[in-house]
């Protein structure tokens, strides 16, 4: 590999000079040079906005949603070469399966998110409507629209696949373009992923850049419009943060920035029990990982104080046992530091670290390695140690390698209070079986703590552990952690968005979020039942009945279907009901009733009702009342590959004096065209 | 008046010094002084969080909504006292009542969420359970748990009772306490508040301290878990932004600055229809109420170019009719500016703008008032420019006072382009009876905006208006209006919370949400109908049936209720169904059945089905199935005001093979004790 190319306002670069050499972690050979002279990075901004956001911006969530599947799908064929070059940055074949898939599991798990919960639209729309007068022509809603910039995503050395995957799908999903830049250490690894994704031609022009290299004056351009996601060191993040055009313009910043993570020990899990193996082997688990370069690798291992000694011992034996060496090689468990600077920075902050306490296993200066040169390679021993928790050290420096502290804890209340010393979390772990200890554990330790995880017997043969962020789930913590949140599903998708109360009448509303409100116009006609997606519109309903519920009828639901629940059957207890003061007719007699009223019975376009939600009984319905609905087509979704789509229908049965007796949603599958 | 008095640390704090003055805004003449002196910050952040933090958190959501809505109402018993002090400012009743009344209702508001939307619990669980394994051991739920520190409010000059009371609202049901300290000039009013509220004894101590003066050090105390909210100018929200502990520590800091707000009058809007007067009216509103002092009041009016000099000249004939003087006579439309200084602040910004336009209405240096004295007042004409929307003064010079620019436009694409120029807004309003205008631009601009509104015939009467923030809508804006969000409802309460995902055992999430989450451990026993809510534990379940559905079972459903739908009916179209492939039970028949199997007739603690949430038909019900229905307490919520609450269960009702046909919540409202 030669100098690294970027890719940037529609073409690929290359440096004006030589560039930096990127070396092997293992071998310390030269692997690529890096440079970004020469790159106009307002150009590039700007092309994002100009080209890439409205490319994207035409696409609706699902569309997005499956370039992102068809995404990970060519990602995957390709991953035995990116494995290659991931043993490269000291990752053994693990670790890169970490990296690698994990990353290509975040685009399908966007892909299918983006599916499954967000509308074939373009327009977000958020929580409820908000009823803001009595005479309800007046109210509002919520929205979400793509920001017209460009997510600038800076990202670390440890996760060269995962990392901008990470920030990229949702990013993509919302519908604003990204710049991706690297860390240089790992950069050819993500220069090669981004080779494959540009090369696929899958994503649309302008939907992603990729900087290999500095990134310049990039930052002093950066307008509201635009993003910064930032993962790395916490003093970067503060420089970023603190960046001038980031502060005049009120820039969204999110930083993900390596944390002390703590993993806690409940005192019912002596030696012996389940759970004491369980945290030891993570324990052990963490540190060796991708050589403990992980932001939620476990720093801090707090253990009831009469336990110490038994997890030094247990941790020991265990650590005792990871080879160390080339990533490449058979039978090695823990590669390289991603450089040899990384190894003198971790050496530095290990002596830090011994000021306040000593080592349990492990040597910082020295460690037997497997088919490699443990000097000209960035090797190093896994090293634990233990530390008095009073003292500030072991909370606030970081050795970032497999580097853990164990330290003693005598009561639940002075663990929450450890915990929160770290002062800011991305991650946490409590190993117990003990329900009471972990509530109390969790919720105390909650508000320093991006995620917490709880292992126990259950769930340890499905977790997938203390240090994996998942795509569902936030990723980031406060403080120190960088306070930021990426990922947690549609979350992160909205991070990108702005969000917008628009105020007006119902018909307005409609208008603009192309879902029918409540007080909008209806259009009567045709039954709705009969028209195809193609010809079905909001708005579009059918008024059914009257219907009178007879005494007859109650009582003979109650027979037929066995609910003979009081208020249904026996005049003198039902009266006594503070609610109804009566006999009242069955709420699922109501539904059934509307369901007869508002059927049309022929084979048709709707082809199932697959559920109902946000159902209420709003008014008692007594023997003699007349029933009438109204059903109304409220949210169209065709489904891209399929013949079908969802309809949501409002329903709203009211009686002869026009009260509603129930309201919900009536969910169905209607066919795109006439059968 | 005198010194005005701080509240920190749990008493009352006179300053060391004399303090500044502080001068009627009408009348020249001193009102108070003011001064912090002598207040150790360092000392209230750390007594906030270790005596207000705790005593909020013990409470629920729901008793902290309570208190809301008593501290309300004993504001409105002191609003004529507020609305005295008030016009010293420089308000008229109405800008007092758009003030007073306007943060009243804010509380109020907040009141009836919390009860309504936010648990009765200390923790706030959010969004879905998400499977997390292929087994079901391994789930996970986020929280959100209350910031251990202080929520710090310094707010703007011009709502000193709406500007406290909009942040506090949120913090205090979040469960973080307050530290309010109002912008100095009008400080004399929050000062009553504060006492009005401090004296009420009404919330727990530590809950609310206020400072009168400067914040010192302030934010060199600061902490991860402390927020800092700010409203008020860009350039010191860029300061606060770029404080060296905020930076450093990552505090959650939010800021609302005054922005370049802009309405648009449609193209349909001409002169002679409803829009063109609701405009022009909503105009000279939104710039003589607070005599324009409105972080939110229209700054730039776009209208389209042949409509222009019609809207300058019915604006003018309005303003003209708007008599200016002391705010507290009769008759008086508009009052003075807060401050001398901010009428010198005015004129100069007006001379900028000038540089780009010129005068409609109004003179920058002379204005007729009643009863005051127009040059120790601080009072100015309201004053209606015109200018080139392509020249930039007009989108980035704010002359906070009774001034708006007319701008012209000639297409859609043109105007949302010149909303954009503003960078950023709180709010923005179309003035139009066309849908598919209102679409373009709300669509166009919302990226641009925190709020829009609609305003044309259908909603005119019951409109809260341009400039009115809502509680429960976001308040916020990108880029130049801060890139903050306020208020929204709920949304404004998890601000102040941190999100965390919490990872484990169905049992595990159980015990830390307090909800039985699906997998986790039933208990099956006495019927949990028969339980009261002091008596039932969520976990408490029944199982029932097995029911098995006939073919009688289904024409007679079908011919009770008049759901003759084909899937039902008629076997050979059935079978033609791509989903069905033959005749299925109607879902409705499913769940009658259900409640059938699971009900326990007689009177008991149950007093109703009021609902029914999430219903999914997952399988078909064919001819010959039987059914089980496993009932399930997931989450139970005591009501404080009532002898019942809700009890929401969980249905899940099987075929003989073990499959869900159907799931669902069900809805009940349950005594508290046995009847």
């Amino acid at each position: 590999m030669a100098l690294l190319r970027s890719y940037v306002s529609g073409g690929w670069h290359t440096a004006a000079d030589e560039g930096a050499p990127l070396h092997d972690a293992a071998t310390g050979e030269e692997v690529a040079r890096i440079s970004s002279k020469g790159i106009d990075f307002a150009a590039a901004l700007a092309y994002g906005r100009r080209v890439g956001g409205p490319a994207l911006r035409e696409l609706t969530f699902h569309q997005r949603a499956a370039l992102l599947k068809a995404l990970a799908s060519h990602l995957r064929e390709h991953r035995d070469e990116l494995y290659a070059l991931s043993a490269r940055t000291g990752a053994t074949l693990g670790d890169s399966k970490f990296d690698i898939d994990g990353g290509i599991g975040v685009l399908f798990s966007y892909g299918s998110k983006g599916k499954r919960e967000l509308p074939n639209d373009t327009v977000y729309v958020e929580g409820n409507v908000e009823p803001l007068s009595r005479g309800g022509t007046f109210v509002a809603q919520h929205i979400a629209t793509p920001l017209r910039g460009v997510a600038v995503q800076i990202n670390a050395f440890n996760f060269p696949v995962w990392g901008p995957l990470e920030k990229f799908a949702p990013a993509f999903l919302a519908g604003v373009p990204s710049l991706v830049k690297p860390a240089s250490q790992t950069a050819y690894l993500t220069a090669r992923l981004a080779e494959l994704i540009i090369e696929s031609g899958i994503l649309p022009e302008g939907s992603l850049q990729f900087v290999a290299g500095s990134v310049g004056d990039l930052l002093d351009h950066v307008t509201a419009q635009d993003l910064v996601s930032f993962t790395g060191s916490a003093s970067t993040a503060q420089k970023l943060r603190a960046h001038p055009a980031v502060i005049r313009n009120a820039v969204r910043f999110n930083a993900e920035a390596d944390s002390l993570n703590c993993s806690i020990l409940g005192p019912d899990a002596v030696r012996g029990t389940t759970e004491f193996d369980l945290f030891v082997k993570q324990l052990v688990t963490e540190m060796t990982v991708k050589a403990g370069q992980k932001c939620t690798a476990i720093r801090r291992a707090f253990v009831p104080a009469s336990l110490l000694d038994d997890v030094a011992q247990a941790a020991s034996e265990r650590l005792a046992k990871v080879t160390v060496g080339n990533p490449a090689s058979e039978g090695v468990r823990m590669g390289a530091l991603a450089s040899l600077e990384q190894r003198e920075e971790v050496r530095r902050s290990l002596k830090a670290l011994l000021d306040a306490g000593s080592v349990v296993f492990g040597d910082p200066e020295r460690v037997e390695v497997v088919d490699a040169d443990a000097e000209r390679g960035a090797f190093i021993s896994p090293v634990l140690l233990k530390a008095d928790p009073e003292r500030s050290e072991p909370h606030e420096v970081e050795a970032f390698g497999p580097v853990s502290t164990l330290m003693p804890y005598t009561s639940t209340e002075q663990v929450v209070d450890f915990a929160a010393r770290g002062g800011g979390s991305l991650a946490g772990s409590v190993v117990s079986a003990d329900k009471e200890f972990v509530r109390d554990v969790v919720l105390g330790a909650a508000p320093f703590h991006g995620r917490l995880l709880v292992l126990d017997a259950e769930d340890a043969k499905e977790s997938t552990g203390h240090g994996s962020p998942m795509p569902q789930l936030v990723h980031g913590g406060p403080g120190r952690a960088g306070g930021g949140e990426e990922m947690g599903g549609i979350r992160g998708v909205l991070h990108h968005m702005q969000r917008t109360a628009v105020q007006g009448s119902p018909a307005v509303l409609s208008a603009v979020t192309g879902r029918w409100v409540a007080g909008a116009p209806r259009t009567e006609g045709v039954h709705p039942f009969r028209k195809s997606l193609a010809e079905l519109r909001i708005g579009d309903s059918v008024v059914a009945g009257p219907r009178v519920v007879s005494q007859e009828d109650v009582d003979h639901f109650a027979e037929f279907t066995g609910d003979t629940f009081y208020a249904h059957t026996d005049p003198e207890a039902a009266a006594a009901n503070p609610l109804f003061g009566g006999i009242v007719a069955h709420g699922y007699l109501v539904v059934s009733f509307a369901a007869g009223l508002f059927v049309s019975p022929e084979p048709g376009p709707v082809l199932a009702n697959y559920g109902l939600e946000n159902l209420r009984f709003l008014t008692p319905v007594k023997v003699g009342d007349s029933l009438t609905v109204t059903l109304t087509a409220k949210q169209i979704t065709p489904r891209i590959d399929q013949d079908y789509g969802e309809v949501r229908w409002d329903a709203d049965v009211t009686n002869a004096e026009g009260e509603s007796v129930a309201k919900y949603d009536v969910l169905t599958l209607v066919s795109k065209e006439q059968p």
